[in-house]
């Protein structure tokens, strides 16, 4: 059976999670078009997410992927700690008149087991996860509820460990993507590795189906991830373009108006490292103390969201993989079908012009 | 007519210039083979570059590339600025029973103007260069005497320069590429760009031909290449394991057994960022005062030279790009075959998974 077939999907194409900037409408319309829409469900609280499903499910009958981060639990950081941390930030609670974050909503963070519990409940089609490895136990429920389950690897390691964890495909991380990082095993800086190396890489060591994941925004990224071998291609900041997708217009506009090396790894906005479009506040914070992931999200979250709704783009994330530029401003339906047609269009020209220099010798 | 007919060879596939790792032997082999052979000329003498291009010419009649680096002129470090950077070194002349190179000779570097004039006296077929573009009357008198140009882009700023400057074609220095960063305009840290993403970059933005280079080491590569927009490859790490490429074995066995994230971008060897395998002297050397490129090359020659010859792989440059487990060991000759017996495989399989998904709709 073909990857897209087990998947249950026409096209072997996924829309990535993008927590923060997804939808379950943009979920399901990605679901509807004949792609795999994911919803990254990782700041959402399990009766949010159980909504979330719901909503989807209310929208298409087709499968989907609920996305989390499968972070190792660490010890909150300490009130001394938290106050250190949001001072420097200080200055951007005044001016966008905002209460600064109490150090007990800051510790406090989201039952990573109750969103599980969650998805298991409602017997979700995919379950995939970034970051780390969940439980073997949780795995195993998920499993025996017929959930399939996808992994992200940024390398080798993670790729193997992955495997041995019985998932059913992993998504191949390269350094062209967009957002947080999925390293779990060694610096992220230790794994930046363009998917140019990464699929062969991958493909060569695991058994399982490889989806590429970074800098693909049209045809030609897709026939490339298919030449190296990959069987899916995940492709996220394509569809920060779409009409499903509310986010503010000035972030798609910066998408579309910058270049690939003006996006930047950051960890000041979460904590974790993401790549986003270099902006202000990276500038403003390059030196700024950071709690670890999650914990500093909970601190610039407001100032995100005021930034957000306002199009401030010099004040919130813009993440963005190395190829944004690509932008479509299009539905959902239409960028699918344009991403099949230029697929077909890119394989049909490479094969005629490897036909020519047959015949050329 | 197309870039290869352009450039006058068989096969769209360039054998990358390697300064210390090819050799005129390797060049005409490639030539030879019906790709474009090309010696990295860098480090060698005027008349040392004469000499190389006679030994090529008595080896083939096919066309070749001689590279250079084409640095800004920059004003030689002081005596004091010698030794300091000289003094954490003192260990390993030591080791080696090296003398410490004399602030004289490290200050005396090659004269670049005498090297170029070597190239138009010899009139070259292929003049290739990168870390800058040479001045327009050098250009306008390669032009005139029949010389091809190639130049070489990290970012879309730099492929804008090269085109304005009359280039015939760029090459596109992926993220993922072995040896010296090309980096010319802003930080090399800032031209850290996927092949994803930067070749359809370049395409959409030059009219010229791109030839995509980095992490390519099969045909899987140059079909993904081919499939971004790329109208040839230039393949460097591939070409060390040849047996025309005379490396030390301990650095082949090391290309054969890393993974991709096991290469690292450092100066520690020459002052100049260069992407390499991780190694003791990369770590030793993490915090030392490193003299700007090419002087502090000059300090570490003679450590290199000893490491090289006795397969001392731990204090050495082991240049490799991130796919460089890919290695084969074979004829030059072979290895061509293999990467167009490959690349039309990887066509047809695409080709026939893009038909069948057709039927399958």
């Amino acid at each position: 059976m073909s990857f897209r077939a087990t998947l249950g999907i026409k096209h072997p194409i996924i829309q990535a999670p993008m927590a923060g900037s997804d939808n379950p409408t943009l979920v399901a319309a990605a679901s509807n078009s004949g792609v795999l829409g994911s919803l990254g469900a990782q700041y959402r609280s399990p009766e949010e997410i159980r909504k979330a499903i719901q909503h989807i499910r209310d929208l298409t009958d087709k499968p989907f992927a609920i996305n989390l981060f499968a972070l190792p639990k660490t010890v909150p950081p300490t009130e001394s700690e938290i106050r250190t941390a949001a001072t420097p930030l200080e200055r951007y609670y005044a001016k966008f008149n905002i209460q600064t974050p109490t150090p007990a909503s800051v510790r406090s963070t989201i039952d990573a087991e109750a969103q599980l519990q969650v998805l298991l409940d409602e017997r979700v089609p995919i379950f995939s996860f970034t970051l780390g490895v969940p439980d073997s136990k949780w795995l195993d429920a998920f499993r025996e509820n017929g959930t399939l389950l996808i992994g992200t690897a940024t390398n080798i390691d993670e790729a193997l460990l992955l495997e041995r964890s019985g998932v059913d495909a992993l998504t191949a991380q390269g350094t062209e993507a967009g957002g947080h990082r999925g390293t779990f095993i060694g610096a992220h800086e230790d794994s930046m590795v363009g998917l140019m190396s990464l699929i062969p890489e991958l493909v060569d060591t695991v058994k399982i189906p490889v989806i590429a994941a970074g800098g693909i925004m049209d045809g030609r990224g897709i026939a490339a991830a298919f030449a190296l071998g990959a069987q899916a291609v995940q492709l996220g900041t394509a569809f920060l373009g779409v009409n499903e997708c509310s986010v503010h217009q000035a972030y798609k506009d910066a998408l579309k108006t910058h270049t690939s090396n003006q996006t930047k790894i950051t960890k000041v906005f979460s904590g974790g490292a993401a790549r986003g479009i270099d902006n202000e506040f990276m500038h403003e914070n390059a030196e700024t103390p950071l709690l670890p992931f999650p914990y500093h999200n909970s601190l610039t979250r407001p100032i995100r969201k005021v930034a957000n709704e306002s199009g401030l783009t010099e004040y919130t994330n813009l993440w963005s993989g190395q190829s944004g530029r690509l932008l479509r401003e299009v539905s959902t339906n239409e960028l699918v079908k344009a991403l099949i047609d230029e697929t077909k269009s890119a394989v049909d020209n490479l094969f005629a012009a490897c036909v020519a220099m047959e015949h050329a010798d």
